[in-house]
C-alpha cells in the first residue's frame, strides 16, 4: 500500500473530437473516503466515444475517460471502512451513499451524493487526483478506467466476488448490467411478455438477455446491421428485423406482427426519432416503453399524447436502475453461475496502447464490446 | 315498456362550430343487447365542446353529444340480463365486455369490443336509433345523452344504487370519476406524496378530491384563472399558484418550491405545452405525470429524453382508468357515503331548452359543469 503519487500510463483525451493519447500521468494517493485502485481491465462503451466526440455538454477537457472497469483496491483513505487492499471492485458511475434523499426513498438507483462534482471532472472535494506534467486532468463520470491506477470515493465501488475474472465483469460496470436491468428492474418484464429491442450494440444485447432470463415468450431484435442478428438470436432474440427491409414505419410493422404492438420496448441506441417509435410500436391499454440510450444534446422526443391517454407508458433507465453496491455483487454471482454470458460480448481485446482503435472498431460497427486489458 | 319508436327532445348538433338545436327526434327500441333508458340528467363536459368545435377528428355530424348522463332503463333489447326496466344508470363511453383481449388483460380499463363502430357514431350493428324527419342522426361516444331519451349497448351502462340522486351522480360518467381515478387508479399517490395538479375545471377538482383521499401531503393546484381557487382550496388543495404571477417557466418555480419537484402531477387541460410542464416539474428519479386533459388533432408533446432518462415516467389516462361496469357503482357509494362531494362541482342547472349557456359559460370560465335536467 503505497501512500504517495503513482506515476502510471493512462489514456488522456486532450480535447474533443481527437484521438486519446497515452501519457504518464501522475495519479495522486486517496483521500479521506476515497480509494486508490489499480485497474485490470476496462471495456469501452459508446457513451466514451460520445463525450469524446464533444456532443456532452458536461464533457470536460483534458480528461482521462473509461467508466466500465474491474480493478483490485491498492490504497485506501483515512475513514475507509467497506473494502480493503486487495479486494476485487467494480467502479461505479451511479454511486450508493445510502443516506441521501434519492438512496432512501426506495424509488431509484440515482444517488446524488456527489453528483454535482462528479459532472465537473472532479472528486467531492472539488479537485482531481490526476495530473501530467503538474498540469490536472479531469476525472470522468467518476471513474476514470483509461488509466492504469484511478481514485474514487468508496461509495462508488462495488466490492465483487474475487473469482470472477476483472476482464468479463468489468462489462457489468455499464453496458450489461444496463441492458439487463432496465428489462428486470426498470420494467419488470413478466413471463410470456412480447419484448421489442431496438439496438443490438452491448446494451440491446444485454436487454437480450435480461428478456431471456425474465421469461419473455417473445423477443424481437431489430437494428439495421444484420450483422448483429446472430448473436442477437444466440442470445434469446426470437426474431430479428431490419426497418430497411419495410416501406412503412418500423412502428406500424412491429404493430401488426404482434397484434396490437408488444408489451415493452427498449430504446439502446440514443436516437430520439427511434424512442418516438418504441413508443409507438406499444400495444394500446398497457405497452411500456423504456429509454435506455443517450441522445445528443438539445435533441427532444416527440409524440401525440393520444400515445400516453391509451394507456401506453414512457420511462427511462439509467444503469438499469441497479444500485451497484448493493445489487452488482449479484449480478458478479449470476455471472459465476453461468447465467450471464459476458465472454459473448467481448468481440475484441487490447492493450491500452491500441486503445484508439477499439474507437474505430466500435464507430464501424464491427465490435460489441472491445476490452483494454491492462498488464 | 314501449317496444316501439319514442319520440322526444334531443340537442342536435348539425354541424360543426354552431350551437346546438333543439329537436324533436325519433328514438328506435332497443336492438338485441341495447337498452334504451330515460335521461334524467345529463353534465356538459369540455370533451362535448371539442367535439362540436370541430377539432375532433372523430367528430361526425349530424350527432347528438353529451357523454355525462344519468338515467332510468326504460326498456331492453333482446338477450339483455344485466340490467332490467327501471335500474337506475350511468352510461359509460368506456364500455367493460369482460372478455375482449384488453377487458381480460388486467391491465388497462380501454375494452375495444365496440371501439370500432362507436368512435365512427354507431351502434355496433353499425346503424343508428336516432332520426329527425327520417333523417339519420348519429350517436357519439357511444352515449348521447343530450336527448330525454337514448340506446346503448348493455356493456356500455353501469347499474348503480338507486338512492343516488341522478342529477348528481351523472358527473361520475366522466370528469369526476376521470379525474380520482388518475389519482388513485393509474398513478396511485401515496399517502403524504406531493401532487401538482394542471388546470382547476372539474377534471383538475376531481383530482384534488382523488388527492385529498388518498393522503396527499402537499397538493399544489395551478391555474391561471385564480376565481378557481377557492373551491380548489375547498376541495384539499394545499396551495395554489399562477403562473402569470412568475416570470420564469412553471416547473422551474415548482421544483423549486417542492425541493426538487412533485412525486406525481396531472394535466388537465389538453394543452400539449402545460404537459411538458407537468412532466418536468416532477422530481429526478421517480416523479410520475399523468395526461387526462384531450389534445387537438395533430398536436404533439415534446421533452428532453434526460427527462425520462433520470427516471421520471410519462403516463396517461382515460377515464380514470376506472372500469365502467364492476368499479363505477363503487364510486356511487363512495358519494352517498359523503366522500365525494359532487354538489361542489355543479355550478349551473338548467333545462335542455338552454344547453347552449351552458357551452357558453364553460368557455368564458364561469362554470366547473353545468347539468342539464331533464323533466
Amino acid at each position: 500500500m503505497s501512500t504517495g503519487p503513482i506515476q502510471c500510463k493512462a489514456a488522456v483525451a486532450w480535447k474533443a473530437g481527437e484521438p486519446l493519447s497515452i501519457e504518464t500521468v501522475e495519479v495522486m494517493p486517496p483521500q479521506k473516503g476515497e480509494v486508490r485502485i489499480r485497474l485490470v481491465a476496462s471495456g469501452v462503451c459508446h457513451t466514451d466515444a460520445f463525450t469524446l466526440s464533444g456532443e456532452d455538454p458536461e464533457g470536460v477537457f483534458p480528461a482521462i475517460l473509461g467508466h466500465e472497469g474491474g480493478g483490485i483496491v491498492e490504497s485506501v483513505g483515512e475513514g475507509v471502512t467497506s473494502v480493503e487492499v486487495g479486494d476485487h471492485v467494480i467502479p461505479l458511475y451511479t454511486p450508493e451513499c445510502g443516506e441521501c434523499k434519492f438512496c432512501k426513498s426506495g424509488k431509484t438507483n440515482l444517488c446524488q451524493k456527489i453528483r454535482e462534482t462528479q459532472g465537473k471532472g472532479l472528486m467531492p472535494d472539488g479537485t482531481t487526483r490526476f495530473s501530467v506534467d503538474g498540469k490536472p486532468v479531469y476525472h470522468y463520470m467518476g471513474t476514470s478506467t483509461f488509466s492504469e491506477y484511478t481514485v474514487l470515493p468508496e461509495i462508488a465501488l462495488a466490492r465483487v466476488n474475487a473469482e470472477a475474472p476483472l476482464e468479463e465483469v468489468c462489462l457489468l460496470g455499464c453496458g450489461v448490467t444496463t441492458g439487463m436491468g432496465a428489462v428486470m428492474n426498470t420494467a419488470k418484464v413478466e413471463e410470456g411478455a412480447t419484448v421489442a429491442i431496438f439496438g443490438l450494440g452491448g446494451i440491446g444485447l444485454s436487454a437480450v438477455i435480461g428478456a431471456r432470463m425474465a421469461g419473455a415468450g417473445r423477443i424481437i431484435g431489430i437494428d439495421i446491421n444484420e450483422s448483429k442478428f446472430d448473436l442477437a438470436k444466440k442470445l434469446g432474440a426470437t426474431e430479428c428485423i431490419n426497418p430497411k427491409d419495410y416501406d412503412k414505419p418500423i412502428q406500424e410493422v412491429i404493430v401488426e406482427l404482434t397484434d396490437g404492438g408488444v408489451d415493452y420496448s427498449f430504446e439502446c441506441i440514443g436516437n430520439v426519432d427511434v424512442m418516438r417509435s418504441a413508443l409507438e410500436c406499444c400495444h394500446k391499454g398497457w405497452g411500456e416503453s423504456v429509454i435506455i440510450g443517450v441522445a445528443g444534446a438539445g435533441q427532444e422526443i416527440c409524440t401525440r399524447p393520444f400515445q400516453l391517454v391509451t394507456g401506453r407508458v414512457w420511462r427511462g433507465t439509467a444503469f438499469g436502475g441497479v444500485k451497484g453496491r448493493s445489487e452488482l455483487p449479484g449480478y458478479v454471482e449470476r455471472y459465476l453461475a453461468g447465467e450471464i454470458p459476458l465472454n459473448d460480448f467481448i468481440t475484441h481485446t487490447m492493450p491500452l496502447e491500441e486503445i484508439n482503435s477499439a474507437f474505430d472498431l466500435m464507430h464501424e460497427g464491427k465490435s460489441i464490446r472491445s476490452v483494454i486489458h491492462y498488464e
